[in-house]
């Protein structure tokens, strides 16, 4: 079966101290036993005119649709959810079964 | 290390037929042996407001920056990137060393 991607892009507001927010998703995907993988990035390449003011990528893997379902109602992740939407000033979501095309080696 | 990723996600054009850009990206991934691990995925959840008009997600692994840097200057890269942006409305591009906070079980 397809595993379920939660992929979050966003831009941070200026004054946010994204380490903070890091220790938040650190302390949410422990928490939740649905989370089967979770990382980061903070784009280096810089091309703004590509990555339309957006700096930061957080990828969450579940084993399905209902595993994320558990994830976005589980009271950890409202919470979270809560404090996170005032810290962000920019935001892309998406949501989706993931095809692998080619498989990690 | 650090692995790097590349991560595209786009708004295609209305006429474009997504099948043949994805027979392309398979093409293109199995041409260029820096590609470590290439999947993908079509938002489901419909939150229009949240994804931006984006629909789709490309997630490409490296090894590290160099293989990323390889890719991107490969001959058959840079033919399908002028297949591509034809085809696209909407992109967001990131480029990121990926940071593992879960692992994959």
């Amino acid at each position: 079966m397809a595993r379920f991607k939660h992929l979050v892009i966003v831009k941070f507001k200026e004054d946010v101290v994204v380490e903070d927010i890091l220790k938040g998703m650190q302390k949410l995907v422990s928490e939740i036993d649905a989370v089967k993988s979770f990382e980061w990035g903070q784009d280096i390449e810089g091309e703004e005119m590509l990555r339309q003011g957006l700096t930061h990528a957080f990828l969450m893997t579940f084993e399905d649709k209902q595993g994320y379902t558990a994830f976005v109602g589980h009271p950890c992740h409202v919470e979270f959810s809560a404090t996170f939407s005032t810290a962000i000033d920019k935001i892309v979501l998406l949501d989706f079964p993931s095809v692998v095309v080619k498989a990690a080696r």
